[in-house]
């Protein structure tokens, strides 16, 4: 008989094994004062580049006064209850309907958060003869959907639609065997560690030759891609091949919270069963009153979006130009790739931090394969031509330390003895 | 080859597929106005017990203060990111360990949500060799999170210690065969629709005889029950005995948002690899800071609980006196429990809406047998005695006219042409 904590305790896992060292400074940092481009870390101010505030609605006036005036109004408490049995109200309504007319759609339903939004959307859609085809590089809330689904599920590896038609084919045959189930394809608009965009326009070509249903977690795309900034589906060109659309409020809306959005009767049913809104309290009055003054100025301050872009392109060009492998983005997330130990890229971070006063996320092993170091960035329109040239050469700088063999230290120095 | 969603849509499900004729009344009903005992439904009064505001905080003055100067102060967007990467603060830290002291734990950690907190925590902490022994009455997240578990679960009938040392024994000897691999047993501290508390001294008792680890959802009982509101294990003297303590802030707190509390060691586990706290947004500052205050109220002013109870005893002790069914109830969660068809129970629950002004929930066939209603009673805080009376009055006369075949119907009216 073995005791359940004891055997977790003898492994904390990829990153809890690092915490005693890690602990508010590699993982679980603070970041202090307005949200921004620039703010404290330790005490210093520094650049950031770990926040998805990609619009920067977050402190933008008219967000934080209509924040500030939800709140005064409703409290944080209303409505109390789950949708379905006493939390819903006009707002949340509305919010619905300019979501659905937003993302050309005919209806669409608010979700209480996006993480258990997803996980039930998948477990509402799919019973044991279904077969979920999905994309490799699926985000942590897709997967754990697919592990409620009780049929078969077939992955195909990233972005390759050679692959996916080997999987469409393959549950395509087994569904014509049972007689039974239809096909769920889930993809992503924009994959939020490489940047690269889901390839959807190649998947609606594909409902031409297979029969499925396409549901896109577009949660890097809404208020970032297409014309009017409705997302990937609009970019590409092929907003109507997806039937169901999703994203979360925690990335371009700088909110929490999430939806759907689809044909009228598929929302509806997902409204009246899906467990994790049925079971769990609606989302708040001010956060639905700070979303829709967000979906608002996300339509109708196109320079926003123009600013993200003016500044992640000056961002990737900047790397570019000095020599840096920023992969196959094409969306505003910049990731840097490097090779270099997982010594070497603490080092490397503590750098970057303490001497440039830049502060960005890293992926290092066991994440991804050993040797390999990667950097993300995340511009906003907050940032500013300073901000971006202050970072490069700051990465230029500490890039050459790092080929030069500089961070090659011994061991990770223990973060509690850093000044 | 079927469609998915042609399927779905054959059936919408228990409730959904009376959406045409409930939608907006029994299904998505809209209360308005500040939340309390007296609020607004379709633009009449009505005096509400669908709220699980048990202390009446939601709009005690103190909290209404604190949740508009957190929301002024911070904006809803901050911070931003999970808690691991970008998403820490001091004030997160200060709510976990004010919560883990609350509850005689060492530490704790907070939840983006409690649905998906519970989910990912019963996934964090269970391989396939481990095995999970729960109550039959367990609550949409817990069984979410079973379902995600790789290896065996037992279930026990309801409260019953005999059937949970059958499946004790069960587990037992299995892990004592595959070598390998524990037990977990999952329980709740209030069942939150018939308010009987889980049997947790029974169940703590138990530990003499088996090895396992506890986990208590504590939803209902966390602010209501034990000397100083920290709960159901407090209220039975086995605090000690659980080795999880969950709460949802939806329900006492008034609030969204969750924690657990625990051994520091697992706790620190727990934070480091549970799944959707790590790939989802941290819970936003004015939400912190407003259970911040809340907990400080549910600590500070045990009236607010002393007069839950009075409610709650007056409304279960009136019910009782007039002949009512209220079941097993020992929480302030109040069922009332009648006999009818659903067309009956639609006909009363109309009756009492419209002309005596009483909203609360009902269940019916098929979420529970047919034949059967249940009615189900929130009492709060913040109820007078004059909501309590009338209550009393409507069911007393309501009850008789169900008696009286009153309500025999002969379909489900449609609430679209309800003036």
């Amino acid at each position: 008989m073995a005791d359940i904590f004891e055997r977790l305790l003898k492994n904390y896992g990829p990153i809890g094994q690092h915490r005693e060292r890690a602990h508010g400074y590699f993982a679980f940092p603070k970041l202090e004062g307005e949200i921004g481009s620039r703010m404290k870390f330790r005490g210093q101010d520094v650049i950031v580049w770990s926040l998805n505030n990609y619009l920067g609605l977050a402190n933008h006036p008219e967000i934080r006064k209509a924040d500030a005036e939800g709140a005064s109004q409703f409290g944080l408490a209303s409505p109390m209850g789950a949708r379905m049995m006493s939390g819903n109200t006009n707002y949340h309504e509305q919010l619905e309907a300019e979501l659905a007319a937003f993302e050309g759609k005919e209806d669409a339903i608010l979700l209480n958060f996006g993480y258990q939004g997803m996980v039930s959307l998948i477990d509402v859609l799919c019973g044991r003869h279904d077969i979920i085809v999905y994309d490799a590089e699926s985000h942590a809330c897709i997967i754990d959907g697919l592990r409620l689904h009780p049929g078969h599920r077939y992955v195909f590896k990233h972005n390759d639609i050679e692959d996916l038609e080997k999987q469409l084919q393959r549950a395509t045959a087994l569904i014509d065997k049972q007689k039974a189930g239809g096909i769920l394809l889930i993809t992503e608009g924009v994959f939020g560690m490489a940047g690269d965009q889901g390839k959807l326009k190649e998947i609606a070509d594909l409902k031409n030759k297979y029969e499925f249903r396409l549901l896109v977690d577009d949660a890097h795309g809404f208020g970032t891609l297409g014309a009017t900034g409705a997302g990937a589906g609009e970019e590409q060109g092929v907003q109507d091949a997806i039937d169901l659309y999703f994203s979360t409020f925690a990335k371009s809306m700088a909110s929490i919270g999430a939806f759907i959005a689809g044909d009228r009767k598929i929302i509806d049913y997902i409204r009246y069963n899906v467990r994790s809104q049925i079971f769990a309290k609606s989302l708040p009055m001010p956060l639905v009153i700070g979303n829709l003054k967000r979906l608002e100025l996300l339509k109708t301050q196109p320079a926003l979006k123009a600013k993200l872009w003016e500044n992640a392109l000056k961002l990737q060009n900047g790397l570019k130009e000095r020599g840096f492998d920023i992969g196959k983005t094409d969306s505003v997330v910049t990731p840097i790739y490097m090779k270099g130990g997982v010594e070497e890229a603490t080092a490397m971070v503590m750098d970057l931090r303490e001497n440039f006063k830049i502060f960005c996320s890293i992926v290092v092993y066991p994440v991804i394969p050993k040797g390999h170091i990667i950097y993300r960035l995340i511009p906003t329109a907050a940032h500013t031509d300073e901000d971006i040239q202050q970072t490069l050469e700051a990465f230029s700088v500490t890039k050459e330390r790092l080929d030069a063999g500089a961070y090659k230290v011994e061991a990770i120095p223990d973060m509690a003895e850093v000044k």
